[in-house]
C-alpha cells in the first residue's frame, strides 16, 4: 500500500487543468493521507505539445489520446476540455477501457448525461462531476449523498457569476444593463460573445444537471426554459427595491406534484430571502427538502483554482474508490421518469411595468383585462411620468403563465398602452 | 440483490429516532432505488418499552442492549441516545462486533473521537455522523469529500440555533438578553436549563469535530475556549449596529501557520457577511480554502425532520458501502498532530465599552494604557452620558490577547473607569 500509485491523464490544459496540475502537486502529501495511494499526472492531452505552459512539464504533454487510452497505467481522465467534441467520444471510450472519469463539462452532461452514465453504469466505472455545476460549490454530492434521505421538492440557484455581477452592478449603481456587461468584459467577468451566459443557457445546462440529480429523474437542457438578463432595466430593478425585492437571474427547478418544472428567468426575490445576499461573482444554491427544509450553499462558482477545488475533490474520492475497489458506488441516480412541464403548463407570480396614456379610466381598463384573465392583482403602484404617461407597476397573484400570456397578448393591441415595458416572474 | 435486506436498530426513540424511523418508511422505495437493498428497521432499543410511541410499532421496541449486538442480521446501528453513557460503550461495542455505525452525537465525537474513530479503523468498520454537527446540513461529508481538495484554513459557523434566536431577537427587536431567553424558553428553542447552549459549550464540541475534520488533526472539546452570550447586552448590540455590525455567537476555527485556533465566543461580524445574515435557528458554517476560497452553508441546525435528514443520509451511504463491500472507505482523517493554541497566544480584535468619569483627560488617559500595552486603536466613539458618566466605545486593531488582557487588567484598577461594559471580540 505505501507505493501504491495512481496514474490520471488530463485532457487539457487551459485555466482549470493547470490549476488541478497545480493543486496535484501542492497537496500530494495530503492525497496520499487521506486515499492511501499517490496521485500521479502521468499525462495532459493538449491541441499544441510545443507551446509552453507555466509549471507544467513538457514531457507529460501530448497531443495523442491513443497514448492515453492505450495505457494501462493510467487510471483516471479528468476531462476538462468542454464541450461535446471529442469530449463525450473521449469519456465514453474511457469508461469502455475500464478507467475512472472525473469531468467538469455541463453541456456534456446536460445534453447527453444519460448516454455518458449509462456508459458508467454498464462499466461499473466512477463518473464524478462536482464541477460542472457552481464551480467550488459542493452541490452534486450533498443532493446525492447527504441529502438522500429527503424527497427535494425544489432546487434553486444562482449558478452565473457573470449575470450575477452584471446585476448586482445595476442594483448597487445604478448602471444600466449595456453598461454593466461593458464593465464585466472589461474586468474578464464576461466573456467576448457573453450569449450563453447573458441569455441563461449556462445556468440552463446547470439546472437541468441539478433537477435531474436532486428529482432522481433525467432532465435534459432542451427541456429547460431559458430568459435571460438582456431585457432588465435599471428602471425594473429600482421598482423591484420599491416592493422590497432584489432582481437575480436563477435556474428554478421543481417537483410539483410529481411533475418537474425546470427553467431560467430573471425573478423578483424578497430582499430578505438568503439568495437575495449572494452578490457579485458569487454563485449559491438553495434546496428545499421535506425533511431537511431549507439548505443554502454558496461560494465561487468560477475561477481556476475554486473550480480545481472540485476536480480534486472528485479525484480524491475516485482514488478512494480504486484504493477500496468499489468504483461506480454511486451511479446514475435517475430511476424515476417524470414529466417535465412546459413553461405554459406552470404558475408563477409576474412583476408588469406598463407606460400607458396617462387619463381617465385607465388603471380600470388594464385591470379588468387582467381580471378576465384570472389573472388577480397583489400589488399596483401608478406613478405619473412626464408629457401624458402614466406607469404603471402590478405584483400579480401566482396565476396560470398561459392566462398571463392571454392578457399580455391583449395588452398589445390596447392603444392606451403604449409599453410592455418590463415582466419578469417574482418568487 | 432485489431482496436484499440491510437490518438497522435504532438506539434512542426519542425525537429524532422518532424521526429516522419515520423517514425509513416514507423514503422506502427510494431507499432500494438509491442502494440496491432495503432498509428494514428491525429495533428499536429504549429504556421503556411499554410507553406507546406514535407510529411505531410496539414489537420493535427492546430494553435489551444485548439482543442487538448480538443479533447477526442487524448491519447498522443508529445511536441517537445523546451523552456519553451508556453511547460510547455501545458505539465501540457495536464496531467491534462488526457492525456500522451512524450516529449524531457530538459529545461523544468531541470528547472521544479518537477512541471510537479508532474502534472503527481496527475494525475496518463505517462510523458516520454527519448529523452530530449542524443538523441538516451537510458539512462533515463536504469538509471530507468535495473540499478534500483544498488546505482549509478558517471554518466558522453559527452552529447553535438557540443562541442564534436570542441574538436574533436582541438584535430586532432590542430585548434584553433575560427577555430574549425567556421567550426562546417559552417557544421551545431554549432547554429548561440552557447552560450548554447559552455558554458556548454545545457550539464548542460542533467546532472541536469540525476543525478535527477541516485541519486533519485531533481537535477535543476541552481544547475549545468558550465564551457565552450571557453578558451580552441590548447596548452591546446596539453600538455594534452604529459601526456596521452584527453580534453572533461564532465557533472560530483556525489554521494559521500550522497551528490550530479553535474557539466559541460572541463577535461583531460585519453586517454584509454572509453569516450576519443567518436569523432566528438557522446555522450556517462559513469555510474558507485555500484553493476553494469562501463558501458557506446554511440550513436547520435541529429539529426532529431535519437532523433525522441527516441521519437517513448517512444509514443511505453506509448501505452503499455494504452492498460495494467497501465499509470503512473513508476513516478517520486525522492524520497531522498540529498544537492547539491556548487562547492567550492568539490575536484579536475587540470592541470594548467603557464607562468612565466624565472629565478632562478620561480618552487620554485610557488611550495611553492601551498604546502602553500594544492595543491600537481603529475605532472609537465617545457619548455623554447622564450624571457625568462617560461612555466610550473602541474598537481595536488584531492584537495579542495577552496584551489585551493586560490593559483591562489595569483599567479595573483606575478610579476613573466606573465599568468595563463590554468587551467582545471582532471578526
Amino acid at each position: 500500500m505505501e507505493n501504491r500509485v495512481i496514474n490520471a491523464a488530463i485532457l487539457g490544459a487551459g485555466t482549470v487543468g493547470g490549476g488541478v496540475y497545480k493543486l496535484a502537486q501542492a497537496m500530494e502529501e495530503d492525497i496520499f493521507h487521506k486515499t492511501g495511494a499517490r496521485l500521479v499526472i502521468k499525462k495532459m492531452l493538449v491541441r499544441n505539445v510545443n507551446k509552453e505552459r507555466k509549471g507544467i512539464p513538457s514531457e507529460i504533454l501530448t497531443d495523442d489520446w491513443n497514448s492515453i487510452i492505450n495505457d494501462p497505467e493510467i487510471d483516471i481522465i479528468v476531462e476538462l476540455m468542454g464541450g461535446i467534441t471529442p469530449a463525450k467520444k473521449y469519456v465514453i471510450e474511457a469508461l469502455n477501457a475500464g478507467k475512472q472519469v472525473v469531468t467538469a463539462n455541463k453541456d456534456l452532461l446536460a445534453e447527453y448525461g444519460e448516454e455518458v452514465m449509462s456508459a458508467a453504469e454498464k462499466s461499473g466505472n466512477d463518473l464524478q462531476f462536482e464541477a460542472a455545476v457552481a464551480g467550488a460549490i459542493p452541490i452534486i454530492r450533498p443532493l446525492k449523498q447527504s441529502m438522500a434521505g429527503n424527497h427535494i421538492t425544489e432546487v434553486m440557484g444562482i449558478v452565473n457569476g457573470t449575470t450575477n455581477y452584471i446585476l448586482t452592478k445595476m442594483t448597487e449603481k445604478g448602471m444600466d444593463y449595456a453598461d454593466a456587461l461593458a464593465e464585466a468584459t472589461e474586468l474578464g467577468y464576461a466573456e467576448a460573445d457573453p450569449t450563453a451566459d447573458v441569455e441563461g443557457y449556462d445556468a440552463g445546462r446547470k439546472i437541468a444537471i441539478m433537477a435531474s440529480i436532486a428529482f432522481n429523474s433525467r432532465v435534459t437542457f432542451s427541456q429547460v426554459y431559458t430568459e435571460g438578463i438582456t431585457k432588465i432595466s435599471a428602471d425594473d430593478i429600482r421598482y423591484a427595491k420599491e416592493f422590497g425585492y432584489v432582481i437575480k437571474l436563477l435556474g428554478v427547478a421543481r417537483n410539483v406534484d410529481g411533475q418537474i418544472e425546470v427553467k431560467v428567468h430573471p425573478m423578483l426575490i424578497d430582499e430578505n430571502h438568503p439568495l437575495a445576499t449572494v452578490k457579485d461573482a458569487f454563485n449559491a444554491v438553495f434546496v428545499h427538502g421535506d425533511a431537511m427544509d431549507d439548505a443554502m450553499f454558496m461560494g465561487r462558482g468560477a475561477g481556476e483554482m475554486p473550480t480545481a477545488s472540485a476536480v480534486m475533490g472528485d479525484i480524491i474520492d475516485v482514488m478512494r474508490d480504486i484504493v477500496c475497489d468499489c468504483c461506480g458506488r454511486i451511479g446514475c441516480s435517475c430511476y424515476k421518469k417524470l414529466y417535465v412541464k412546459k413553461i405554459e403548463e406552470t404558475k408563477s407570480k409576474f412583476f408588469l411595468r406598463i407606460k400607458a396614456k396617462d387619463k381617465t379610466g385607465v388603471l380600470a381598463n388594464i385591470a379588468s383585462v387582467l381580471g378576465n384573465n384570472d389573472v388577480s392583482i397583489a400589488q399596483v403602484v401608478q406613478k405619473r411620468r412626464n408629457s401624458g404617461v402614466a406607469e404603471l407597476v402590478i405584483i400579480t397573484d401566482e396565476v396560470e403563465e398561459k392566462n398571463f400570456n392571454d392578457a399580455m397578448a391583449i395588452f398589445e393591441g390596447m392603444s392606451v398602452i403604449s409599453e410592455i415595458a418590463g415582466v419578469i416572474r417574482v418568487h
